[in-house]
């Protein structure tokens, strides 16, 4: 099996080394040549090529670029995609994706997202145990080809990764929930405190650092994302806004019982989701 | 040297454990009776008493109890406390608690807050080594007994934690941001999502579970909290609310650049936090 990576960065040169024991040979593209020489240096990729190439000669294709520039790179790539070939994504958005997926590639498209990340980035980040043990939710629609969708669960199974399926925009829902609030709440932490940064700096405990560790995710991608889906995040933030404003109006007044009870309730959520 | 411990919780069942070689006895109270049984019976204290007993018998006492108690419980044990006893504490609010302290001991109470914790609770999650590495918050006025502060950073020192001085108005308005800012959003981000947990179950990454693990922490601590810091709680509140709005409305409005120049920001000012 060929193995073809377009976008040599943390996701997808993690994916390459995770499926380095399933593939014959990994062909990898990138806009930045850097990356892709990085890439092939560290042995993630076999060989660099231009992505009509790697398009040309991928029997799976993985487009691991940010999801503004998927349905563009698809379409693009499109012509040169090898007849029989299955192509997929790792962006953390997929209505739009799996739409620009499908226009390009039909039944062969199968919509991608692994839970798992890091704040780190570039082919140096690539951690070929990154998604073990994590989920990956993969999009089929009606219209994708049943044997394109087990050759992709293949890879993520191979990956080590618990893979789940679900319609693009139920997925956009829920990552909206439990990872693209999260992010835009840390980044939102974060900037709020720009002003005092050097009278805090070194005064912080563990609550700080993990409550802002995805803050230090590298912006480009999730400039993306807060565009690509903020249907959804729009409605999670104006919900967000009034849950700050129930426990700042609680604590003006001094009412521990209300403080009390949105406390608890954020115990209670936060289990019911971990499971 | 005996210590005594009043409150044998999380937090002070773990100073007793990492002062475990400095003192030659450890007497116990708490308001609960079982959990002073369990501190008993797991080594953490030895000997349980009644909290005007071990005041009037500890060299160094520790007052380990909701920051709210903090001035009754001080009041309380004025008049039984050895004479040349230090006392000490370790809530996470310095103002209060100081103007507390100081009126029932004099100068010899010294404001403590180790900025370290996690979201369990009571003398079973006990850890001698929990500040180890961690800075610990000392308090200090122009009243303190400088022996007793000594006394107390010593104490510190000996459980491997990094001893910090500064004013208690300084303290509280610090930890506001790097401690009960992110408290308040961690509870917030989980109570936002209530309505939707049962869709969410299972269905989150680590950034989800990194940015709200504060959000598990007991509420009774916190309740206190909220209401004692609550002047520079609610800026900060105000401040991080403005920021979310900026995010949202450069979302619904699609510019890049204004989320792109939040997200840097942000980032930057993590790494200028961090040191």
């Amino acid at each position: 099996m060929i193995l073809g990576l377009v976008g040599c960065g943390h996701i997808g040169g993690s994916l390459a080394k995770a499926a380095r024991g399933a593939a014959t040979r990994i062909l990898g593209a990138d806009r930045d040549p850097g990356s892709a020489e990085r890439a092939r240096a560290l042995g993630i990729v076999d060989e660099i090529a231009a992505q009509e190439d790697v398009a040309a000669r991928a029997d799976l294709l993985v487009l691991a670029v940010p999801v503004l520039a998927i349905p563009t790179v698809a379409a693009a790539l499109a012509p040169s995609v090898r007849p029989g070939a299955v192509v997929t994504d790792v962006g953390s958005t997929k209505v739009s994706v799996v739409r620009g997926g499908e226009a390009a590639f039909g039944a062969r498209f199968v919509g991608g997202h692994p839970m798992a990340g890091s704040e780190r980035a570039g082919p140096e980040a690539a951690d070929g145990r990154l998604f073990a043990g994590k989920r990956v939710i993969l999009t089929p629609t009606a219209r994708t080809d049943p044997a394109a969708l087990a050759t992709v669960a293949e890879l993520w199974r191979g990956a080590g990764a618990q893979v789940v399926e679900m319609d693009p925009a139920r997925h956009d829902r829920v990552v909206a929930a439990v990872s693209h609030l999260p992010h835009a709440v840390a980044y939102a932490l974060c900037a709020a405190l720009a002003d005092q940064a050097d009278e805090l700096r070194g005064l912080y405990g563990g609550g700080f650092v993990d409550t802002t560790r995805i803050a230090a995710t590298p912006a480009s991608m999730w400039i993306d994302v807060f565009l690509d889906n903020r249907v959804a995040i729009l409605e999670l933030l104006d919900t967000f806004g009034a849950e700050v404003r129930v426990l700042r109006e609680a604590s003006a007044a001094g009412d521990a019982d209300v403080i009390e009870a949105r406390l608890q309730l954020a115990r209670a959520t936060r289990q019911r989701i971990l499971g």
